[in-house]
């Protein structure tokens, strides 16, 4: 950690200072400028409050270089990390793509779609039981209910289940859920990533909206520190100002968490643009960019879906995509 | 509501379309276009899922006409609402100053810093309890402890007492928290708003950092549709590309919401830019803005402070502000 | 074109409103709701000014259903337009690969980096003359030494030439130019644009940092509205609240420009992320999300470039970049 | 600035980088720690460009201690500018407000505003005779023209005028403007800027919709760096994800940019929102911000003003902004 004093700090004062960081442990180097003075703190510097020190007065400015996530960094587990879901293999050079309904509606829909895309080469069923929706008058999931019909279509199929979680008090709902979604709001819901983290459940964490890339690594540390390590990350777009697509999709983010984490990096196609005729160009675009796995909306009769249906493919447009992003995986290898 | 169709859409697909909003109860109004047929949609469309509308393959675009919040809605409810927390009021012409350290840290901080702030004019504390934070290593507040030395000042110095809860769980631990905060992290946790809107607990609402001046709306509505119309919106800066300051404190956002809403709007100007020098001249914009109060931190010791030193100010400082928040506030009367 | 009218609104101003529209030679077609009046504009609504009808006080808000780009629309001109540059193809299934270096820095330089990126596939040279730089210390081109050292490599190698113009002024300048760009920060540029437009040069129009994909359109429109048809966009990164990397890559816009427009689209992953180690990822990505092409800077020796080291690729790397594209374009065909 | 190497760099790496520093007459301090080495360079470090630092394979990351902008900065030139505009002083205590249509159309329109605006205590009149408009087929200004009826009723009322310039070509024409404006769109338009640096011209630089704090200090040490020194900068709202007001205005920005630079800050509070209901309320809190002046948009007819009628007040809307803005200044004296 760097800490750049500023111009006109006496040397009582930058004194102080020193003793303060010694009595924490850490070892000081100064070097002084025309202008400034310059103090490096070596040692473990994860516990100092970056926020607190750039409060002090006579500090101008103060720059980590080490970061602040220590389990989730590639720095220090150089091996990338291949989350198991009943079987199913994610990371390290496994790709999977998990594909259902936005929100379950009844058990022949849920059945259905799952033999869709099963048959189409998706490993994982999705479906949504508790739903997250900007209005009180929409519809809300459901719940438990939801949550039963997709173990129905897992014990049918044998495809393990994805469904989101919405607040700590729903965990004992979620015991036959295989992967835990965490979804974009709930990406700083601390509590529920403490209490995912006293769990051994595979974790799905999405990126909220509008938070930069560390702070998913942050996020992902919370339940990591809790000693849960089953967690895949997911890219699902960000809020910007171009209004022509939902979201806008940050592709960038699969090499740039891949060169920062050891944990697999999936793709949301659907809910990046919000708009279903983009899933299958920014399907392939996910898979060229190196992601480990995608996640696709996919409803029999998307103009009557429940919720989100602008978003959702048919089983058939899923089954093109699913075929094409294969091809595109295949040209990958050397 | 006005859906615009497609061209090349049937006559029959149109019919089939107006039927069903018929069946909705909606009345129908049809307009066509060399290029476009608009469908103008009249009655109570609260209910119509506007994505579910834009997902049908014959839509080109929906706008909505009517807003969807209903209860927070100013066209229905056209005196602005005054919110009673033990006495203080607020909106509706009445102004207030919160203000207190961000975290309670001791007993002794605590009522130090409570009997500065109401003698400098605050006529509420705050004081934060659970501590959203970022890094799980970082200091995450005193919990239970916290929340009953806030009580301790309040029977002290008479000041309603203000903090912010993170987990439904918690709730009955805020009995005597006279206004309960939902940070900005937690704009879109509804579990969290459908609760609170089961009590009578007046609730102090922040804007999330990447919600639009509508989505927090939406949330009051949900907080409101369940019988709680104690509702106080807070802006409290947004974030962007500009990294000078935290956030970018969005002071268009009260007029905005003067217009749009019934529900008194207050401004916290120490989180928005996160830097304690700026807090002065953002109070006093704020308050020449038309905000109905303000939510200021303040710490007899910024420097040492356990979190967010660095946008904390001096009681010292805090007196010079409140003084000056009151000349601006006598300058706009007419 | 759809206007709401507001509550409130007399007959007798709604009626004087739309003798307005029809003195204008539009058509109106009335929809009375209970809280609002509907009024839908029929026929060119192109020379409508949306922000003044928006400044009306009767008007509650305006849509328009049509877009105010015509030349550059789809709808009108269903074909692709295929640009072509001294012979080289883009657009309507022909895939270009543009190299070279930020700067145009020596003789040597230039011709030995067109040789290379030719060998490698490349079938334009791209060099910077004339340079955007931030501060004025920086280094800023070589302006009318850097063309002619381009116009040798394109003697030399047969390679057509590509570079930026930031000035009406140089336009003589750059008759031996074969593709003239506009940059990022001069899309909105219209006096330039303008310009352009009166020549029949072939034009590679940037999307600007915070520009909508629709304010590109319109940019484009301006330059052939005065007749040059030869446009090719490029999507290049933009600027958000993420900063990891330099500017965030949309690879939604290309799906979104390719149902807008029947120009090419091609992308600079160079630019948008700014670290050369993403530039393969994000080169093969935007292949498979259906570019017509792509933008790369190549250096023989990014370390000591004159400038945008950070995002530049060694040759070596350029060649195997350029493999792995044609094979994710293979993998593309049917 | 601090550069901090890579972990395995080689010692031979490292001695080279730092005699490549050396011969660049910088001193170096080096401060070794477990995992990596930050190297501090002492002297005059503006030359260095950072991207180019970045771009070396050896480094983690490069920090600027010093900033790069010398001329402009308030480090080194302590006492506030005054750009006396024909003898009206903007800027150490000196607060003016500039007004007038967006477009000059008239001679009767443009004198009867200024007659106006001049009662109700503005000091300048704005006219715009060259618009930069989104669409070409919208009204772009009178251009020669609009300049000389601007300069009749300088002529007539005395006011200064304030008039925008598009590009290079058309300064001749500028001769009798007394501010000239850089609209947002050509804050980064270098030629212009430093064309305008040759001159002793004063130059209003407005804030571009994507551009920092610092890049706009960045554009307006372009200017002085040609010796030009009567600079005002301009907030006026930037580019977020929030749409109910076309932009943001970040009034962060009048500290900011105070504690940064010794250049008088105004703030237009007419372009920023796009809402003419919101001038009273931003102009009021602009004020209260501390900004040196403001420019508002002012017409006698908005409902028909040729551009931008949305975000113009009446003459006498205006009359009462500038009564209360006097009161809210005089607030704010000790």
């Amino acid at each position: 950690m760097i800490a750049v004093l500023k111009s006109g700090v006496t040397p009582e004062q930058q004194e102080n200072l020193c003793n303060w960081f010694e009595s924490m442990g850490l070892s000081v180097n100064i070097s002084t400028g025309d202008y400034h003075t310059i103090i490096g703190l070596i040692g473990d510097t994860s516990k100092v409050d970056i926020e607190l020190l750039e409060g002090l007065s006579i500090i101008e400015s103060v720059k980590r270089i080490s970061e602040p996530y220590k389990k989730v960094n590639l720095k220090f587990h150089e091996d990338p990390t291949v989350v198991d879901i009943e079987g199913v293999k994610v990371g390290g050079g496994n790709f999977q793509i998990i594909a259902g309904p936005c929100s379950v509606e009844s058990e022949q829909q849920c059945l259905s779609i799952a033999e869709n895309v099963k048959a189409s080469g998706a490993s994982m069923l999705r479906g949504g039981a508790f739903k997250p929706r900007t209005s009180p008058y929409d519809f809300q999931g459901l719940h438990a209910q939801g949550l039963e019909l997709l173990a129905e279509a897992k014990a049918k199929t044998g495809l393990p289940i994805v469904s989101e979680i919405m607040n700590i008090r729903d965990l004992p709902l979620f015991e036959n859920v295989d992967l835990i979604q965490v979804g974009a709001r709930n990406m700083q819901n601390f509590d529920l990533l403490r209490e995912l983290g006293n769990t051994k459940k595979p974790v799905l964490l999405k990126r909220g909206l509008a938070n930069t890339i560390k702070e998913l690594l942050m996020s992902a540390e919370y339940i990591m520190a809790g000693g849960n390590e089953n967690i895949i990350l997911c890219e699902r777009g960000i809020r910007t100002f171009e209004s022509y697509t939902r979201n806008t999709l940050d592709l960038s983010a699969v090499p740039a968490l891949h060169e920062l984490t050891h944990l697999p990096v999936i793709v949301d196609p659907s809910h990046a643009s919000g708009i279903s005729r983009f899933v299958e160009s920014m399907s392939m675009a996910a898979a060229a960019a190196g992601a480990d796995g995608l996640m696709i909306e996919v409803h029999n009769d998307p103009e009557h879906a429940l919720c989100d249906g602008a978003q959702s493919v048919t089983p058939a447009q899923f089954d093109k995509i699913a075929k094409k992003v294969a091809k595109i995986r295949e040209a990958m290898k050397d």
